[in-house]
């Protein structure tokens, strides 16, 4: 249909999480009919992200500096910590502005299919954090999904020795979620767990 | 959040139709966490459809090569020209397989309210094509919009000195359409052009 390097373009777009084939032919083609607009830019900060981004040492967050400005914002509270799937959820929960804390990227949950153990996870990392610096509370915040609640009494039991709070993020309904639309494992949950009024 | 490098990538890239600020953290967010496989790549081939890829100058197709492919190749029908909006238009009629004509991409379709006139498109251009060359049919098709009918009608009335087949796309049920799922509008010109069984 079109040239080689086009087609390279867009297959390279399409491999990205996130686009279908459409809509990598759709960012494809308005790169192409403005390059000026959308492709120079992007190159640019392609190559500047891939230059200066690295993993930081401590949490495992992604950010241009080493250790990362969430682990050296000593306004952050040192006591408290987050344990998160990966960056993108780190990232959730910095958007929802409610952890003023700090954070720990484990680089995927446990998985036996995909061949996922303990020792692909920053979990040894983690015990190590936990048993140097001095906590009060270990928030393990995975998805509730069935490799994310394993992983959490997989954390769990490997902290059980630590002095420290082991907490978990709430089941519910969601914020502006309806009943009706709700699957009958989160509507149990949430009724389980239902609070008083006032 | 994130160091401004990531912010400034994940900008970039939300500014591209068909990505939304979710899909665009999350395709930049893979990129970063596996340059080798996602970032690179990309890199590497938006660089080399900057260098190589040309608009044709005969159709308006985007190509490594001037005229395109479709141009050049003589075993398409010449006597044959389908006019189409832009080059994703183009794609998607190449991708079903059904036209072996010539394409002449207009750049757009007339807006008053957007200040899109006639000399913003590539109208001068397809008359000279219409006059110059011995053609049989031009088949208008454009979208079933408010601005591709109007755009329609503008070209017919610019065509209907040149003797040539004027023909435009039917409308209908889609193929897999349910009719509960359709507007009025598609429906009323699916009954309207009701063709015999058999």
């Amino acid at each position: 249909m079109a040239g080689h390097d086009i087609e390279r373009l867009v297959q390279s777009l399409s491999r990205l999480p996130g686009l279908g084939p459409r809509s990598a032919r759709r960012a494809g083609l308005a790169m192409l009919e403005k390059p000026e607009k959308f492709m120079q830019p992007l190159i640019g900060n392609l190559i500047e992200a891939e230059k200066s981004v690295v993993k930081c040492g401590s949490c495992g967050n992604l950010d241009s500096v080493d250790p990362c400005q969430l682990c050296s914002d000593l306004e952050r509270d040192q006591s408290k910590l987050c344990v998160v799937e990966d960056v993108a959820s780190l990232w959730a929960l910095e958007r929802a502005h409610v952890f003023r804390g700090r954070y720990h990227v484990l680089g995927g949950v446990l998985s036996p299919l995909d061949g996922v153990g303990p020792e692909d996870l920053s979990i040894a990392a983690l015990l190590t954090r936990v048993s140097v610096n001095k906590l009060d509370e270990v928030i393990l915040a995975l998805g509730a999904t069935v490799e994310g609640q394993t992983t959490s009494h997989y954390l769990a039991d490997q902290l059980s020795g630590a002095e420290v709070k082991l907490t978990r993020l709430a089941h519910g309904v969601p914020i502006g979620g309806e009943l009706d639309y709700l699957d009958d494992g989160t509507l149990g949950a949430a009724l389980t767990a239902r609070r008083p009024l006032i």
